[in-house]
């Protein structure tokens, strides 16, 4: 549990993807370096934060130099786990299944889908983007033979937590979960969660509060 | 800036659709009351915490007989905004934006699209759920004629700074941000983002630096 195990705060992991995504603005407006003083501008966090969490990653800058921007946004790609593809199953091929596949964001960034999956029969054998919506009775088999490491759950609350359940017995341990309901998996398992409605009650909770709106 | 004023941390705020949801989900099992250790163990958090939260509004519930559902379901929501319907629009009209008019579930709750925008001539005018595409030369109008309390960006990054900065020049106070860029608005206007790729992103880091995947 000491220096290479070290364990990285849950907050650190949080802010990494928005390090990433400014410093890829960077390169497309072809910055070269920066300063922390510089990006913590930018980013509306403080100098010292920014110091901070890349230390946890053996600190990319050099005194007087600032960050190299290429190697901060690879490295920072490396320890996200974006230097290599990952492939993804969807189940649930209702409108938001349907806009991730239609949606080329997360192939560009090495997230691909291999398929799509959903229980309706009116549904199963339709096309969507370049895939053919599949039997869901067939997913364990699919995950099996394809690598599937990430699962997409884009489905009613109802059955969530069956085809969750389902598909980590199928050797699945990462959950991109988009349906209203919490998994309860067991702790090998790490559900990424889209509430979206959570999301909105957040806004109306703010314009239901702020006298000034 | 005392008592009634009295600020809510965003802890507690982020918290507070959760607390929505797992009461909504004890009344569709006709659950009446429960005290904060029943639903703590639900919810998979301390007693205390719960307690302390709920605190906040005046701690709804009562010694010996814990909550009562139906009642804190409904104050959480009052608290929420969810009592009021809140008028929205959604800008780009591509899949995600399409995907949100389509999907029911926030209508269920209140918040209701009155419109979908976009720039591009050849989705301009196509029918998408009971709404018509319409140019998003004519937002702001829109947003003053119709009482447009929440914007939702679906476009691309590119576009999303400037059509942001519009907007609450139209009047508007609440962005639900899809686009994959900070907005750097004024204080008084509240943005929520959905940031995909990043949720993603977090997801693979884990399956990068766990072992045991």
């Amino acid at each position: 549990m000491e220096d290479k195990g070290k364990k990285i705060s849950s907050a650190v992991i949080r802010r990494l993807p928005r390090y990433y995504r400014y410093l890829g603005e960077l390169i497309e407006s072809g910055i070269e370096r920066i300063s922390s003083k510089e990006l913590s501008i930018r980013m509306k966090v403080t100098a010292s934060q920014i110091r901070q969490d890349l230390n946890n990653f053996g600190g990319f800058g050099q005194q007087g130099y600032g960050y190299n921007v290429k190697y901060l946004y690879d490295e920072i790609g490396k320890i996200l786990g974006l230097d290599k593809t990952h492939n993804m199953v969807i189940i649930g091929a209702g409108n938001m299944g349907q806009a991730l596949v239609k949606s080329g964001d997360f192939a560009k960034r090495g997230f691909i889908i291999k398929g799509i999956f959903d229980n309706n029969k009116e549904l199963i054998g339709n096309t969507v983007g370049n895939l053919k919506i599949s039997d869901v009775s067939g997913v364990s088999e699919f995950i099996k033979d394809n690598n599937i490491e990430i699962v997409v759950l884009t489905l009613s609350k109802e059955h969530a937590k069956d085809v969750a359940q389902l598909v980590v017995k199928a050797g699945v341990h990462a959950i991109w979960n988009f349906a209203h309901t919490d998994l309860n998996l067991s702790d090998d398992v790490i559900v990424e969660n889209v509430h979206l409605s959570e999301s909105l009650m957040r806004l109306s909770y703010t314009i239901a509060n702020n006298e000034n709106m």
